[in-house]
């Protein structure tokens, strides 16, 4: 089938690759134009034959919305609009209600794979109707890693892109699991050889995962990972991890100190700290440490 | 070789079954006549040609401690016992002096593996010194996975039961990580098939593990847990990683978390939650429910 | 000075009955006839003279959208309205531009003081611009309590209604800490009166507040809390504080967990935790509870 | 009465003092010789009058065991022996018995009050049988601060500093729930007087404490803490607390949260934070900082 991509960075460039290799046809757009199969939007829409489908797979947010707006005066009704990016999932049910006054159909699409990929195949969580998604259902079969899992319909429009950003959440948890559990083991005399013991549990315990073989591969490169600083970004599913629990009371204590690790440990000096400090000061005449 | 084996429960009953698959000998003592291949500890040992090796697979603490003081009258120097149950680590450097002043040798091993090991493999974290390992050696090799990984010599002695104690520890946190998403993604309406997003997780993702499987299995099982209670018990090794950390200075939230969400779990009534009501309804006038 | 109050339940009501012991003049509306002065908000707003102050304390959202929306075509240029509900902080600034097109002051106020305030005060924040706040500061000073403290310009508009925000979610963990001790005290069998722990912290300790002065009374009124469940309701503040912080990457872990134990208080059975109990069940055999 | 005071620190001294204002005779001992009335424990157990009251007030663990195997030798059947340091409740049992051994009585002593207690007077929880409790009672009140509260018999023998240790954890919640609210306060636009805020609170708010009072002075001292580092001590008894609670399996998320917060406080570079930004680096790439 033919397929329109647009956003061909470092996601969309391997997928444009990974499809391409399944046989079909792709069209990719990019503001790069060294990365570009057209010089326009509406040079990618021209192109296809209808009915078209067209993979947004550009930045959250106003890069997003501005794509889609564009599409939605370029396309025609029967169309089909993915966006495969990583937008919240209270945005999809007003593109897909944009377009919807349009005749066009829209399917929200999380993609899982990073790096890997290009080579592994894309885990695709995909919401919206079953009309619009089988339209695009030759290209999520070529994006999939081979097997029975690896894609899922997992519900109304917006169930793909909250799938995906409860499976970040999980991945959070999961990854500050592993973390405690090394912190801890290299703070102790005893164990001398921890990544020996990382590596031992690759096989035949119940916390052997693609994470810990990952987590084996970081400690081969740099055993003690003294290259690194203990600084970690956040990608915003995280966040929206949370507030969705807020929003329907769901505790999430785990995912939720993970969440807040990472944003300790981007300060030089926490605010919170110097408080206690000063607490302690205030009461007991504890010595603290004087800012530098 | 030949191996005494001390506790044929669920556990030691299997690992008797893959050593002898192995092609060693094994020696089985058990309180239960039924399981047991000799009827006391000293016919065991009299059985065994010396350098004796003893496998002690009894529970933690006092069962523990009696089969090794026991193990001490009986054994010779140059033998060694390995302690494979779940002993805390801080009891192991305490068997192994008591046994050093015999002259006899003490290996600690943290074995994971559960119902699946006979089939799979144990995974082995072991400490101590490397000569009285060198003894075991043949029997670790019967008892791990195969394949690379599986076996780590972690340490000194009690390295081996720590370890296998932040194992459980981070198995604690992954667990609980699973279980929130989860959680989340039933709490809300788009998402109309959580079952298959769990199942589309097993490929491709960032956050695929055994772990992962096992949950698909319980979710084909039973698609909504309805026929389970939300009450989880903890074994020990959780408690033990978390005093742990707090001895080391380590922050350790989302294992911290994920084992008061267990005690939680065990309350009929949260008497926090009562002080928490009663507080509001102190200042506030807020309604709040009266225990029936 | 004249003020237009609209919204007089538990709270309202009370306000009103202190501003006019300070010797204001206060016409108040209410939806329900029995509590109003006057019959509508064109009569209320009908009967105060310029430049008007109009006070609402209605519920936050649609309520007091409403209201304000009403207000918007009844004042007039110079007229100021004060948002003293729970309003969101998010809320304040849509407002205050509303009503700024038009030529009308917008304050808002976070009020503090539940079912005491009548009596000891009530506590207030408020954000805006000095000349509109300027024109509440006679009734601001009639509701706040003796002393110096109990009033502030905190800052631009939204600094009220935010500053009370962080207020309930300090009141969340504070709340919770005296929760957590209160059940740990009970937990233990050496501690033979804990009532009178508590009642001993009233003086002379690092803990001592009004807070816990509640608690006593509480525990007075039933020692071991046994006529209240363990059940917490959340009024919106708390989650709010929480997503706060999420936009401003501030970590904060014991708000947080204060605010997940009342989520979790409410639930008759932890979903999570079936996940948890159906893991160890497939791994390890574990004994679960079933679901009666 | 009579007291024999060893320990002249910064509290022993200033409760020396509190309790020769109110009257009665206290001999001090302090290893320091230009703090002490006598040269030696010794001499202090001669000048008493049977039956003798000495107080215990040196740092927990080997300091205090020393000193109350030593009077162990020294004292007489009918003696009272009293711990008010920070000894572990789990100490008491074991003192009290080596004591009752010998005839002598024993008490533990939970004391709050730090700088400010020689003015104030200085909170006491006490453990232990009413009748040695009766004979240090003067004392007791000479201590105390004023009004019914600041004094409680809480219990058997280690009740005293069990009741102490439940204090501090509370307290470390809630300096941690003002220092979160202060950080949050200060991260944004909004509110332009975050030190007013924290004033106007002091007043008719529910959060309203002396701990309050101290972070307004604090404030006042330095407006935004700019003279301090982020980095807060603990002193013991927030570890005894959640161990305490593990024990119990209770669970204590906030208290717990606060204790960890001053862990990673304390780390100059969070060696989970490795961890965490090696994954995403093995992932997906994603940028991660160097180590300088």
């Amino acid at each position: 089938m033919q397929l329109g991509l647009i956003g061909l960075g470092k996601m969309g460039g391997n997928m444009r690759e990974r499809i391409r290799r399944a046989g079909h046809t792709v069209i990719g757009y990019d503001r790069n134009p060294e990365l570009a199969d057209v010089s326009s939007l509406a040079e990618l829409v021209g192109k296809l034959e209808g009915p078209r489908v067209v993979w947004v797979m550009v930045p959250a947010g106003a890069a997003t919305q501005g794509v889609i707006d564009e599409l939605g005066d370029l396309l025609e009704p029967g169309d089909v609009v993915v966006d495969g990016g990583n937008s919240r999932w209270t945005d999809d049910e007003k593109h897909s209600e944009e377009l919807a006054a349009k005749g066009i159909g829209f399917v929200d699409a999380g993609v899982s794979g990073g790096v890997w990929g290009l080579q592994n195949g894309y885990a695709l969580m995909v919401g919206g109707d079953a009309e619009h998604i089988a339209k695009v259902q030759p290209v999520f079969d070529a994006l999939k890693p081979e097997g029975d899992a690896g894609f899922v319909h997992a519900g109304k429009v917006g169930a793909g892109h909250f799938s995906k950003m409860v499976h970040n959440g999980i991945e959070y948890a999961m990854m500050q699991a592993y973390a405690e559990g090394w912190e801890l083991l290299q703070a102790v005399d005893s164990v001398t050889d921890v990544r020996e013991v990382f590596r031992s549990w690759q096989e035949g315990t119940v916390i052997r995962s693609w994470l810990l073989d990952l987590a084996v591969n970081a400690l081969d490169e740099d055993e003690h990972l003294e290259r690194l600083r203990g600084f970690a970004q956040d990608s915003g599913e995280g966040r929206w991890t949370v507030e969705a629990a807020i929003d329907n009371a769901v505790p999430l204590p785990a995912i939720t100190a993970s969440l807040f690790a990472r944003f300790a440990s981007r300060q030089d000096d926490s605010p919170q700290m110097k408080m206690i400090a000063a607490l302690r000061n205030q009461f007991g005449g504890h010595a603290v440490e004087s800012a530098k």
